[in-house]
């Protein structure tokens, strides 16, 4: 006869539509019985509408009936919210006080780092009024929702977004919310969210100290921050208000990124400081963290995030910071599930 | 016997210690009574301490003496708030939805053009979170309060501002407010800080479209706002959010400013986009008004900021860039006083 395992792994080729991930991975398969010549599959159905529903039926009936040829096959839906099913293992939030310095960007490369290492990763884009991770990774599908949640947007190397602007009628739409609105989403966005099991959330802090970082810092589990600076000195001295944030939230600063340290000149080769001297390590002193990287000004990079298509995005110098943060990610970070 | 307009006259060149103008431009200067063998003067003491009240008085007696010997001169204080004296002629948000575009760095350089051009002008920095005016003036003097009210800090051209950088002890302390309190911050600035009398006072808002914008636009008599934009597509999808926040709340917006255009290459003169081809007119377009500037990269500019020199900036770009704004902010705006 048939085994749990056999109708497990059958199963298990199916990727919900709308996010493109398998029921195991959403962590929605609940049981598999096989017994008196019957198959029971039970499913959560947190954020899964009606629709979706009767494709999971179907689609579990014709992949199983393929190995248990003969069996009544049941597929049984059980109530249940995302926060009933998520596992995030490590909650990472990419901050800095100040705009501009490619804070997204950062969150959008350390994403790529985790999951060409094969990690499962997501990104809440908690910059609410800003919101700049949808473009860079080309996104333009409006998430699918139900009563019971909200389907993440998944990208070509598997990661998922939930943010604001995947929400919005018109990209350029301008959210004019009050603080308490602005909480309210990023909450939304942590509890109603279908993210499943992931090894990692990236949290895209908007800049400053006020209502949506301290929101995440207090709501959301947060195992750790990573700092993005630049060298200009008016910059790092923003900058350093959000590890004196951090810190007074006893949140461990992971690591400091220097970004835009300098430009490499195309013609000559030469390095520019286009921003002064180098004032990460300064910041990591300050935060007493190790700095990760110091990472050019890139116009290739603008490009490519400009066309959707960051995924893409291949240097000696992201292949350091790649490797220097997925190490500390790796290592330094206790998870939240085990 | 002397007359009132010599009394004014002989006031006027006293500067109120701590803040640097005279109390006819501060608009304390009430009334100047001479009769009967008796000068009186009245001064409203809006933000002024009873330190600075004695001062005053003792300066009015000295300065006046010398050219009404003999008469008995008395100097009356009467109760005033900063509102009751201020008058703001009009007043110029700086908005970007997008951080890190050079928004502060344009209000400081409009500051410039203005204080350039004899136009009596203030800051009210309500980048709460991430204020940077200060720094780039070089402003490092904490602000004197009184129970009555707050002066600002004056730059070396008599630009006034005032900063959640100014008060605090240190320039690092992170300000880790929640919306209301921020909102609150900024109507502190515009009502209890003793502007007196300003042609101008420019609101550097901080990015996003959230609370601080909000309350500046809903709270102070904002007569138009300036929008900043950078090249990358990404920049300027996020800067048209500002832009529909600004129509949905009646701003005339006056013009675009795209700054980071573009680097000139020291060694060979030649112009490189680090962000991508300019965007400064689609964005002006959706806007409806006009591309007041195209500004460049320029690491010369950078550097004077961290040196908090900006008022000595000065070229070719700046003064069209210059030219361009005072010819806006002079003409397409009705004054709030006449």
């Amino acid at each position: 006869m048939v085994t749990q395992d056999q109708v497990s792994k059958a199963i298990s080729e199916l990727l919900v539509p709308g996010v493109g991930r398998s029921l195991t991975d959403l962590n929605l398969l609940k049981s598999i019985e096989v017994a008196d010549g019957k198959v029971t599959v039970t499913v959560a159905n947190a954020a899964i509408g009606e629709g979706t529903q009767d494709w999971i039926r179907t689609k579990i009936a014709t992949s199983v009936e393929k190995i248990a040829d003969g069996l009544e096959i049941t597929t049984e839906f059980v109530d249940a919210k995302p926060t009933d099913v998520n596992q995030v293992g490590k909650v990472i939030a990419i901050m800095s006080g100040k705009g501009g310095v490619g804070k997204s960007l950062i969150t959008g490369l350390s994403a790529v780092a985790l999951a060409r290492q094969g990690k499962s990763v997501g990104i809440l884009d908690a910059d609410i009024t800003g919101p700049s991770i949808p473009k860079m990774f080309g996104m333009k599908t409006r998430p699918i929702s139900s009563k019971s949640g909200i389907l993440p947007i998944i990208s070509h190397l598997g990661i998922e977004v939930m943010s604001i602007n995947l929400m919005l009628e018109n990209e350029h739409d301008a959210v004019i919310w009050r603080g308490p609105v602005i909480s309210g989403a990023i909450k939304q966005f942590w509890e109603e969210v279908l993210w499943g099991k992931l090894d990692y959330l990236l949290v895209d802090l908007p800049p400053g100290t006020a209502d949506a970082p301290l929101t995440v810092m207090q709501t959301l589990p947060v195992n750790g921050v990573i700092i993005v600076s630049t060298p200009q000195e008016l910059a790092s001295m923003v900058v350093r208000k959000a590890v004196t944030m951090a810190q007074k939230l006893d949140k461990p600063v992971l690591g400091v990124v220097e970004n835009m340290s300098y430009l490499e000149i195309p013609e000559t080769g030469k390095r520019m400081e286009l921003f002064g001297k180098s004032r990460g390590q300064e910041v990591a002193d300050a935060a007493n963290a190790p700095l990760l990287a110091t990472l050019p000004l890139d116009p290739k990079l603008a490009a490519l995030c400009d066309a959707g298509e960051v995924e893409k995005y291949s240097t000696p110098e992201f292949d350091a910071f790649s490797k220097a943060f997925t190490e500390i990610a790796l290592k330094s970070l206790k998870s939240n599930h085990g």
